[in-house]
């Protein structure tokens, strides 16, 4: 097994790929990490979300982290490690970029239902709006673990 | 898909018999995530590492996250999000833990792979001692989503 750093272009292409990540938020320097559903386009990732912890925390501290890897045969693996900004999706400035974020996200299997069972888990019956976000890829890196060393993007 | 909240126990159970895991650090309010090879044991998360980012990270600032989560059919899932305070296991006050530390990780797979390829990656043919560490668990909580709000621990 031998690892090697992934190129930038390497990195982006798993990241195009990807359809769920492990978010990282931070409050007073208290890491907090989640599992989301993403949907990667260019420089940002896009997710949807219900008002919780999580955005309490990247309200007030938007600086976060983003990690998603993929795992292969013979325990090959890629890792990839994005820093970068919180940037809400509110209404009604940003009604162009949440119908964006929702058609990319919706060629994602299954998204919704995670959204719409954790909306039952915080309202019951009440209505809550969903929450889009994206996240503004400030830095990028990668590792690749492979059995004979050889890239394999 | 209903998504409920895991009990204590439920979470304990997950994360004995996780193998790897997310965690979170973070310095300065910015947060940072990559996988780790984990063995949990009463109030302990054990890690086998290199020096790097992260140990740095972390000797400077102990607060950190580990989220662990497991998939089932039908998309189902649970993730259980530890709280806690890193540890380093350093020689020779604590040579006990890290003989125990080893004993638990040497029973996952293939632990042993990741950190000798890592080593490569940062040390190549030079002489790296592994860090191993252990996260002591503050808080644990939990939630699992099943296709019929069963819960199935």
């Amino acid at each position: 097994m031998i690892i090697n750093a992934m190129s930038e272009t390497e990195c982006r292409a798993l990241l195009s790929r990807a359809s769920m990540g492990r978010l990282g938020c931070s409050l007073n320097d208290q890491p907090y990490v989640l599992p989301i559903h993403v949907a990667c386009e260019s420089d940002y990732i896009y997710v949807l979300s219900t008002f919780g912890q999580k955005i309490q925390w990247m309200r007030a501290n938007p600086k976060v982290c983003v990690e998603i890897d993929e795992t292969g045969a013979n325990s090959e693996w890629a890792s990839v490690v994005v820093s970068g900004q919180y940037e809400e999706l509110k209404e009604p400035q940003y009604s162009e970029e949440r119908s964006h974020a929702r058609k990319l996200l919706e060629k994602r299997t299954q998204w919704w239902q995670t959204a719409f069972a954790e909306r039952q888990l915080k309202a019951g019956d009440s209505l809550i709006s969903p929450v889009f976000f994206r996240i503004h890829i400030d830095s990028v890196t990668g590792l690749r673990a492979t059995a004979n060393g050889k890239n394999q993007s």
